[in-house]
């Protein structure tokens, strides 16, 4: 074990050399801190009906489906929750995967080869970078949000014949800007390529996302995945599609087929959550006036999503205006390379709506002091 | 969208002329059959400790964890689990994931890079044989547990002057064999080279595994893989190793970065099926007691694991031996191509300590009367 564990000490001296060694430190049940570095967008997570929901889960299903979807893993619960979500955003069929990580590695490695022509948008979030890897596709990294490029991209796959696959996010998950979704459907129907759009940050913020309210939801060549465990509070993700897409992925996907059931717990959670959006629209405009009113306080454009995304000089100013803000009891998050795909080091800030009132006004003040102080 | 449809539509019609196609069918909360086709091994998924502790985290602490472990995501229920688990399993320390599938994704893609050799056994997890093409590793697939082909690889790695990995499993879940850890072990050690061991289905059948078993707990040259979502009931992933192992995947590791963290239920769950196991040894004793029974009374050899695989003459048997089961209140499980490494269908029955004794009875009465019938 020599090679191993130099090489695991070199791998740490480096880090450490360029300031970017990482820890976890865990927090306890009754944390008092204002909690601004989340995604839970709507404060779901902790609504009485959906841990209600959760529990009873547990309680009545057991801790775990114990068993694969194909095997015995798929319970009513599963069917219920496809089949609501389905219905919300307005899509033929949806299925139900245990994280939305392996939702994203699912869909793009049971549907691109090594013949498939992807064009990934540069932000698109490290699940679809690392779906692409696994598929082995021919991949072409997009300048962010770039029309042109995607064009060219479309040109040559036609070109040659091969199917084609762009991939976006509804909302971005660093920038926080909206993908040009209409521009790009048309582009895909006009190429015959398919349009798989990341609404982990746009459910719930934007009712039942973007792809919905632009009603490209039900279009053949567009397909979406969700995440559970941001906007509806618990884990899990789900791809949403035709009925033919569906069965393929039961089928063929591998991240789907060889991994254990989502737990009922998230399940019946996730689905409480949706239900509660559903009843509740006021949630979803209660954030989009706070990430408003918050981007204006600090003079800053507002982004389509609930995250405001604020470039600091340096990873080390950004750490120090982390800490600024934990010393006052707000939590908000940061951004540091190697996970921000353009190298810049964020804060990064959600306008939760789960933030009581008061807590919400003593934040903005706080915010908008400390960053006069540390930009 | 006439391409993708098209594809999708061939694809489908391969499938129904192959005999493949698969279909989810969903349980009812109140399934009278007896479950002989899940992963629950010592029957905790649904043991009133540890759904009780399920329900009381997601009461207290939400449905979701609300963010990845990096930004607020660890709550101190993950560095509790994380903590025992490590003591239990004889290891300096744990990281948990959100599921099985992606701790092997995270520590063979943090681990190996193009220039490292990866020596994997034929018959290896889809997560592990996904987690290598993923790492972009130079991959060799070793033989079922072929001595001398892993030696033909790790001379050839030495030689090379690269590092090298070798991955298998404790039990196989397919074939219920056990790995030749101890030989494995100490060719790693003289070769320089890291084991890879994925516990799935040695954990809690054999207690604390069998690494743990076999006194190889603790070896910094022996990592160990483990999933919550079959002996400990629950849902999610964990990786063992060195403090210095864990660092270096909280810093690297994709598949744990850049996802939410484990479910407070699950994680809960989980810790609480944990503590079970530890103090109700008896559990893996009546697994191992049922799987010899089971073995014993159909002529076959008996498992390592908790699980006996019956080799059928075709996919279509397979299928109509299970079906002949469930029409009698017995659910088994049933491997076809193409989750079979080696491409044999397979009855898969899992002898759990969950089912109840008079039921466990009618259980192998019935399943030796259709091993006659149908094989
Ligand atoms: C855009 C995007 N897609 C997918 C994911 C993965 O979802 P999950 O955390 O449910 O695995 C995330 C965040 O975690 C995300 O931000
Ligand atoms: C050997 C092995 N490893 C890993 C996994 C994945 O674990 P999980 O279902 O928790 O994702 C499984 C089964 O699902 C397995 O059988």
């Amino acid at each position: 074990m020599t090679q191993w564990s130099d090489w695991l000490t070199a791998q740490a001296e480096a880090r450490d050399r360029a300031g970017l060694t990482r820890r976890l430190r865990s927090r306890p049940v009754d944390d008092p801190t204002i909690d601004l570095a989340g995604n839970d967008y709507l404060g779901l997570a902790r609504d009485p009906a959906v841990t209600r929901a959760a529990a009873d889960a547990a309680l009545a299903w057991g801790a775990g489906a114990a068993s694969s979807r194909l095997v015995t893993g798929t319970l009513d619960l599963h069917a219920e929750l496809e089949s609501e979500l389905a219905e919300y955003l307005g899509q033929p069929a949806a299925l139900v995967l245990s994280t939305g990580y392996q939702a994203n590695l699912a869909v793009v490695t049971a549907l691109a080869d090594r013949t498939t022509h992807v064009l990934s948008d540069a932000h698109i979030h490290a699940s679809l970078v690392d779906a692409v890897r696994l598929s082995r596709a021919q991949l072409t990294v997009v300048p962010h949000s770039d029309i042109g490029a995607v064009v060219t991209g479309l040109e040559a796959a036609a070109a040659a014949g091969e199917r084609a696959m762009v991939l976006v996010e509804s909302v971005y998950s660093v920038l926080g800007d909206a993908a040009p979704l209409r521009k790009l459907a048309s582009l895909c129907l006009e190429y015959d390529a398919l349009l798989i759009v990341d609404e982990a940050h746009g459910l719930g913020v934007h009712g039942p996302g973007l792809v919905a309210s632009l009603e490209l939801a039900g279009l053949p060549h567009v397909v979406v995945t969700a995440t559970l465990s941001k906007s509806l509070g618990a884990q899990g993700g789900a791809v949403l599609g035709s009925v033919a897409l569906r069965e393929h992925l039961v089928n063929r996907a591998r991240p789907f087929i060889f991994d254990t059931a989502l737990a009922p717990a998230a399940t019946a959670g996730a689905l409480a959550a949706l239900r509660q959006l559903i009843r509740r629209p006021e949630l979803a405009d209660v954030v989009r006036e706070r990430v408003r009113e918050l981007a204006d306080a600090l003079g800053v454009a507002a982004p389509a999503g609930a995250v405001l995304s604020l470039p600091m000089s340096s990873p080390d100013a950004a750490v120090a205006t982390q800490a600024a803000a934990a010393s006052l009891g707000l939590r908000v998050g940061c951004f540091r390379p190697p996970s921000v795909p353009d190298g810049i080091s964020r804060l990064r800030v959600t306008a939760s709506a789960g933030v009581g009132e008061e807590d919400w006004r003593r934040a903005v003040v706080t915010l908008v002091d400390l960053m006069k102080e540390h930009q």
